[in-house]
């Protein structure tokens, strides 16, 4: 015993080398694989105009297996067609620059939402119209979910509310909070039982070819954004009005909910509908053009 | 000696258990830690219905330290004014969505583009349009860059077709290899030259405030998407064409050439003009509306 105490001083320096060792090793590792993701994100992107890429994770495993790009050999059948689209006048082209403008500088987001029913056809219409976007390899990654029935109104409102509670709490105290006036009317959501539509806007992280392979799709996220801003275009050119919601942590309940398949992820919710006739919006102003125009 | 080698295949023992304990924990604390971080990022996030966040890395120590709310104190001492735009009769409603819906449909990415010079007016009231997007909690984080300059055209078409070489030989025999043809097709970009405007976007990923503190732009890229969709729609809707690229990899060295500040980071690269006489485009379908959206 004595031998074998005189002998542990050796065996605890022995230990601490081979422990240094060890933990070096597991944080170069983790450095290099998440170097190699990278590395691998930026050679599996080919570059296509449309082509919008986004931050969806896809290693290269993955990648290999999974994904095929039928999309290119598709692209690659098609012939081209002629593409002559009326051209204005410099007079007509500087007035409709304008006037669509004027149009658009009216939209605000609006939480004040009335039940007066609105013609289906025209949901359609905005819908249709959102589906013009471009989209990465003309992947078309979007789901319009259009929600009329009352009950499942309702159990939106409730998923979003119940998860507004708990960010509420979750960020008493720090510098986040709101005062609570302002939580308020935050808090209580009535336009999600009042709106005539509810248009809850999906993203489909990938698609699925007929053969079972994923199919990537390139920015998904922006190519869905891009639908929603046209979106919100066809709804302000009709007179109907919305709020863009993203709501907190809902996604997976209200994908659920809705019974989307999981590679849909949910971007926004929008309640649609005409204004109330007591409808108001805080005084907020816009940008000047010199803030958000340079010129080269 | 003896002893020693006879207590070996002890220390071997309790070096593994020791090992194997370390190697557990490391990987525990990994787990927890990223748990964490999701946790924060809920937490720092607060809810406001116009307020598009997004997967900008926020972790809570940069939050406490370099970001101020200040837009949330602003927009509590805004006051609320009425809102009572235009309503369209039922007929009216219905014949307006058909009519964007026709036109927007026209829309196309083309990448055959005149040189014929486009109204100064025309571009600055498309870039207004675009401006009118929603941002999170209206921090309208997008800065539009128009470029008309030859040389510096020609300086981002030398930066583009690049990183393109670079691009088309790290594809090379991956699935993601493209028939030399349709690489060709999209190997030389005679637009980014001939068209009388570029726009390119940038997405300002955080704002400054006057007291220099960081000002959280929540999901800015989404914001920025959506007044990219807008400024498409304005676009089409003068008879203009463009194409929606995404130039792989170039974000860094174009924001360097057009002297854009660290936090504006390039989402889009728009060419804008009239389309030649001549310009094709492939002979895509769109998704049919009941492929697109789903009724509840």
């Amino acid at each position: 015993m004595a031998l074998f105490s005189s002998l542990t001083p050796v065996f605890v320096a022995v230990l601490c080398v081979i422990i240094g060792f060890i933990i070096k090793n597991s944080q170069k590792k983790d450095e290099s694989r998440s170097k190699e993701k990278r590395s691998d994100g930026g050679k599996v992107r080919p570059w296509v105009d449309e082509d919008l890429q986004d931050d969806t994770e896809i290693n290269s495993k993955d990648n290999e297996d999974d994904y095929e790009c039928l999309e290119t050999e598709d692209e690659n059948n098609l012939h081209h067609i002629p593409y002559t689209p009326h051209q204005y006048s410099a007079s007509e082209i500087l007035e409709r620059s304008e006037k669509f403008y004027s149009l658009m500088n009216l939209r605000r987001s609006v939480r004040f939402i009335s039940p007066e029913p609105v013609p289906r056809e025209v949901i359609n219409n905005v819908i249709l119209t959102a589906g013009t976007a471009p989209s990465g390899a003309h992947t078309e990654p979007w789901t319009f979910v259009v929600v009329t029935d009352a009950d499942v109104k309702h159990k939106i409102r409730e998923i979003v509310e119940e998860e507004e509670e708990i960010n509420y709490k979750q960020r008493m105290g720090d510098k986040w909070v709101h005062d609570l006036k302002r939580l308020r009317t935050n808090w209580v959501k009535e336009y999600l039982d009042i709106a005539p539509y509810l248009i809850l806007i999906f993203k489909q992280i990938h698609g699925v070819h007929p053969n079972g392979k994923k199919k990537t799709h390139y920015y998904n996220e922006i190519s869905v954004s891009i639908a929603c801003g046209i979106l919100l275009a066809a709804l302000q050119n009709v007179g109907l009005v919305t709020v863009t919601t993203t709501p907190l942590n809902c996604g997976p309940q209200l994908r659920a909910l809705l019974q989307r398949p999981a590679n849909e992820k949910l971007l926004m919710l929008l309640p649609v509908g005409y204004p109330t006739s007591d409808a108001t919006v805080p005084d907020l102003k816009r940008k000047d053009l010199n803030d958000i125009m340079v010129n080269v």
